[in-house]
């Protein structure tokens, strides 16, 4: 291990993060659980939580400074937390032009330096923002809404692992050809054909992060580090609710890349206040070859459409289901369910939404239970996660933003339907600002058109729904059409029917979705742990890739090849 | 080894094929020489020649029936050969719905089988074709007008080469996640949390392979094996004018399938007169989830428009340049040159047209040339290398079609410069009425405006420019804009010169185009070796994706996890 130094050379920045490079290429080819950057906010230090609280809140109420890139001395800010403090942080504005000037007169050095120095630089990177996850906690909670525990889990260690496995990927998928070959062509009795053949990584260009609100981090990692570790310099758009996650972020990069001895502009920060219009400029500028976005489907769709010069990877929408067959932990099952809705507000990409009920009800460890009983207890499974305030808070998180607030809203007035179980407010003792809301079950019937097209449409936030089906296979025909049609991030199933489980599997690889089955203990649907899971797929129209595989990096460079003779 | 059975099982194509792809997989992550597939025509059997021309023979003036696939009784035709020969074939015609649908019927079955099953599938395949070399080598020589020497290599072991390199590559990259995992993740004091992880290889849909005219089965065969090893169907839509050596690869393919007990509607012909839209309503289907294409820019860059529902992999037009500044090899360099520009009369996308050449002359062993003397010298070498017509004939094949024939009188005119060297037609021993002429070469000065508007237009055939620049320095800014603005699949260069080799990499890496660097003996630059080179780069105008690498088959299938407890 290399001396830590104020500005570690590549050489040492390499011999540092080979073990942790090495070890992470295993994982993903593994597939058992892995990871480099504890969970645990105790694991930080006896003055971790301190420091990085301390540090988050020196920077309320500032100028976030992102020195050396272009600006134009204006500042944009817009933020506003769930919980109702000040946050008051404002941030450079730069032109999109200037931006995209900065980070290309920047590519060349690093496009040069290779596989091996890219990973390393990267992985200094992730282990700064490691060190300081406190402080990214913070800053996710107070811009996405996530409850401490979580915005310090998914918002930094475990994003870091994401961003940690597209390093992994991007390594894997540049150094597959030698950088040298030899190549001897026997020719019969005359002399053998020889040549030396030269193979380098050509990186696409600029690529463009623009972010999302509610997982700032963890969806932005794995695009950002897949195209910076590729070559690419990357203009950094966040969601201008979800700037300050990113901008910590572009922060760290800087540093890191600058002490490495190359120019920080290859990353850049492009804030803007909410209605602006950066990332539609920035998406069709030429020099923007790879694109990644986390965010709704129209705009998703958009990108796809005019973004034409660049490869757009989109997650978008999705619609996502469980299908409630049988079970042997009834109770298991209720509290894994209930949790999973009851999670952030149920504000995740991969919550589900339609419950499908056999409207005969589901047979049980404890006797066959009919609909309304599984709707019932269900609903009572939920109310007891959340009947303690401060326990519901630590689960709900608050509420994103006004758009979910105001669906939360028509849900509890029951415009969706009938509410087998009514959301309502959680008080915080932390934060008396906070806005925080349980979830909303609403009844619905599979067979009633009016309710079809609600329950198909994405209501994203605490906003479930269980959906009485004629039965099991009436359930699998609805999840495959609406999984193909809507798109769907996770699939949840349970049965203890083997010709049921087939139909689901079946059903699932049809539509291109993965499933989770009978989850009654920890692990939750709408959890995906890197190294292991895939996060999405990319075969349905929820999103178009995956966090990661090789598909997500290996397009994101070229290969150029010298040959001469030898 | 299994014995071979006229219905082998999938186990026993395994077992048959697995030393083969094996080998294959260090092939192309060592990059040296290797072939399964024998480039010489006495290779193949004491009356292989015999054999492969009765075969070819036999075909002609019949129907060639696509037994089983759907059709409308209808027959297409239209091939001419080159060599003037009747061919007289005519094929079914399909409905591409019809079409479409058998595939879509076969897919499942394939889909499930895996990666194992349809890599010794693929290889089968490849066997089965290899084995009929001759036979093929005459399809490929009159369709496309490549002398027969270079249509059996081409067309046959090279092309099977690129075909086997494309499995291979889809097995690997369909094999980078387990099948099954096992994932623990401690829990501290409590049970750890376990489960089971299964990943699923998921095809995309139906493929489409747009075949061309040069090139139908080296072109076609990456494409076409990459669709179909990662669990894809696949519509073979030729070149109206180059049918019959896909047609014989989709019934080689359709007979393995049947015998390995799929649908063999797996893999469809569909034949279609020139000037039919049978590529245009398919591409555009919903089921067409995968397209390889070679040809025009035009048609290229409307289905990179229209075709949105499906990956696109095209490989369009490009300007291939050679920079000649210096060289220890004169006359090398010339008869180097002059076999590359007559070579299949320049046919070939990956054919230099424009030679740059200082306006000041070269440096060479044998003293100072100028730019006059360069230009007097290539033209000797061409004309030396193709005194003997049949010679002549064997080296330059035929010309393949009327708008090639067309270009080239219109150079043979002046029109698209002052000529060095004027093309002549070359009279066939053998074939009487074959078309076959010697290349053009045109003077041509970059500082002319007129001149650069055409040198940096393609101009596809025997035509080729001798360019003059102020400098090599000049040069190299010049072929930099030329690949960058009209995509280039070839640079090639001459220098002894470190400093002017090192300005010529960096601006093919900038450019994004592989460099063949002073060949002077038997390797040319429009030549490329499956498993070592690199066919285009995707890094530029000419093409979007290269044979082979991992980007060119990690998106043809996704993956599905299916995760429960253990």
């Amino acid at each position: 291990m290399a001396a830590a130094t104020p500005a570690p050379s590549v050489a040492d920045l390499i011999e540092r993060h080979q073990e942790t490079l090495d070890r992470a290429l295993r994982a993903i080819a593994e597939r058992d659980y892995w990871s480099p950057y504890p969970e645990f906010p105790k694991a930080y230090g006896e003055t971790g939580a301190e420091d990085g609280k301390a540090a988050f809140d020196a920077l309320l109420g500032t100028v976030f400074a992102v020195d050396g890139q272009p600006g134009t001395g204006d500042l944009v800010s817009g933020e506003a937390s769930p919980y109702g403090i000040e946050l008051g942080v404002s941030y450079p504005h730069a032109e999109p032009e200037a931006l995209i000037a900065a980070v290309e007169a920047a590519r060349p050095v690093w496009a040069a330096a290779g596989p091996a120095a890219r990973a390393a630089v990267c992985l200094e990177i992730l282990a700064r923002i490691n060190a300081r996850s406190h402080e990214f906690g913070h800053a996710v909670m107070h811009t996405t809404g996530q409850a401490f525990g979580m915005a310090f889990q998914a918002g930094g260690p475990h994003a870091q692992d994401r961003g940690l496995e597209a390093v992994a990927y991007a390594y894997a998928e540049q150094t597959r050809l030698p950088q040298s070959a030899q190549w001897t062509k026997p020719q019969g009795k005359r002399d053998p054909l020889s040549m030396v053949k030269e193979f380098t990584v050509v990186p696409r260009g600029t690529a463009l992060l623009i972010g999302c609100n509610t997982f700032p981090t963890w969806n932005g990692y794995p695009g950002l580090f897949a195209s910076l570790a590729t070559g690419n310099g990357v203009v950094v758009k966040p969601h201008p609710r979800a700037v300050l996650p990113l901008a910590l972020t572009v922060r760290v990069a800087r540093e890191v890349l600058a002490d490495a001895g190359f120019d920080p502009n290859l990353v850049c920060l492009a804030a803007e206040h909410e209605g602006g219009t950066a990332a539609q400029v920035l998406a069709v500028r030429d020099e923007v070859k790879v694109i990644d976005y986390t965010g709704s489907t129209a705009f998703g769709e958009w990108l796809e459409e005019n973004a034409r010069q660049a490869l757009v990877y989109t997650e978008k929408a999705g619609v996502n289901t469980v299908l409630i067959d049988s079970t042997d932990d009834y109770r298991g099952m209720l509290n894994n369910l209930a949790f999973s809705l009851s999670l952030y507000s149920g504000q995740m990409c991969t919550t589900p939404q339609n419950l499908l009920i056999p409207r005969t009800g589901i047979t049980t460890e404890a006797g066959e239970k009919s609909y309304d009983e599984v709707v019932a207890d269900l609903s009572a499974a939920v109310e007891g996660l959340l009947s303690d305030d401060n326990r519901a808070a630590a689960i709900l998180g608050a509420v994103v933003n006004p758009g979910v607030l105001q669906r939360t809203a028509q849900a509890a007035g029951g415009e969706f339907g009938e509410l087998a179980l009514a959301p309502r407010p959680v008080a915080s003792a932390e934060f008396p600002g906070a806005t925080i809301r349980t979830p909303a079950l609403i009844k619905a019937d599979a067979d009633k058109p009016d309710d079809r097209t609600t329950f198909l449409g994405e209501l994203f936030g605490p906003i479930a729904f269980a959906v009485a089906v004629e039965s099991a296979e009436a359930g699998i025909d609805l999840l495959l059409r609406s999984a193909r049609e809507h798109g769907a991030m996770t699939v949840g199933g349970y049965t203890v029917a083997a010709e049921v489980e087939d139909a689901l599997v079946e059903a699932c690889l049809e539509a291109g979705v993965s499933l989770s089955l009978n989850l009654t203990g920890g692990v939750y649907v709408n959890q995906t742990s890197a190294f292991s899971d895939l996060h999405g797929t990319g075969a349905n129209p929820s999103a178009n890739s995956a966090y990661c595989d090789a598909a997500f990096v290996a397009n994101r460079f070229r290969t150029v090849e010298v040959r001469r003779h030898s």
